[in-house]
């Protein structure tokens, strides 16, 4: 049986992932990170999707931050969801460059052959490290830059959801019985999503088209 | 003044890299990591290296690793020196690629325009992550998933001792007065170096060829 690292933050995506290693076949190491990110809300989140699949292997890694973002700096406002093109102030700065970089160490040790990353290009907040040309580019590293990668097996990222729409995403979760119920979006993190934060826009739109209930609560739903 | 992001661990090359970003005119932003190595000792010398170019800003990031390398787990035992031309034990997974992650991530919030790593392709223990091929494709990553990369002023990777034996290297630092009495290079970390271990007989190689007299304290000198 093949191991594979899924990155999980405990968002809807990378909970997406995670079910999608499973149905794969893949012996999963979910591979968490506390950061310093604004709340823990998605952290605990993270914890009960591994609990519901009764996975014993869940590495959570505690690490430091290097500032930056709205997401991680107290001081700075989660702004709301304008849809601007410009990259937002919730970007935080190599965030999923950190993240792949301590998979492709944990794959490594591990002997895992993939990583999966729920990365997507299409309902995104615009962060450049979402898209297919950062994920090939990495790919590249691995291959120069790794054991594996000059020994000629070079860990290979598996990005299932990059050219999904979030409603895509939605109904796929759904087919294969991906636990979203458990997840969080919201870039607040209190108890209830506050409904109007980019990811939460994102999360309620994406519903809406896929015609599915979001049984997460939230304060309110969009502006109105 | 254009600012420099300086990868610090300690050793020789890393405290040479600091001097040549000081000599270039770059205001310097040290960064070390606490990422549950062997020996706190090169963490040490970084901080007494800072201290002597009196500079106020050293970011030392706490993180957890991944493991699976003599120079982090305490029951893989440090080896002697073979000059193998395999990846050794030493070789801890993925460490430059978290570390220039991390370093890229700093550089975005602190608006430096480079990043100094002391990496080196010569006088080295196979590792693959020191060589030019790696940090080329990492410089492709840069371009393509960071903010900076993107907007057209990508941060840029500079590897000065990439092309220079380890007497080279000394000699270089001699000439520029870089404070190498204080740098840690053992993998052990005891009081005196072993003088036995790939580090401690690569420097010990490189001092004599170099014709410099190294006033680190060994426990032996090589192997005799």
């Amino acid at each position: 049986m093949s191991r594979a690292v899924v990155l999980l933050s405990g968002g809807l995506d990378s909970a997406t992932c995670l079910s999608l290693a499973i149905r794969d076949g893949y012996d999963v190491y979910p591979l968490s990170f506390d950061y310093g990110q604004r709340h823990k809300k998605e952290l605990l989140s993270a914890k009960k999707i591994v609990e519901y699949y009764e996975i014993k292997q869940h590495k959570i890694i505690q690490t430091g931050n290097v500032g930056g973002s709205a997401l991680t700096d107290m001081d700075i406002e989660v702004p709301e969801y304008k849809g601007l093109p410009s990259i937002p102030i919730t970007y935080v700065p190599a965030r999923n460059l950190i993240f792949l970089s301590y998979a492709v160490g944990y794959a490594e040790t591990i002997d895992a052959s993939v990583i999966y990353i729920g990365v997507n290009a299409v309902d995104y907040s615009g962060y450049p490290d979402c898209r297919p040309e950062f994920i090939e580019a990495f790919e590249k590293v691995i291959k120069v830059g790794t054991k594996g990668g000059v020994n000629g097996k070079p860990i290979e990222i598996l990005t299932p959801l990059v050219n999904l729409s979030k409603a895509e995403i939605i109904k796929l979760a759904c087919e294969i019985n991906a636990p979203i119920h458990l997840t969080t979006s919201c870039y607040k993190g209190d108890e209830k999503a506050c409904g109007i934060c980019d990811s939460c826009s994102l999360r309620l739109k994406g519903f809406e088209e896929a015609g599915i209930v979001d049984t997460v609560e939230y304060i309110k739903k969009g502006k109105d």
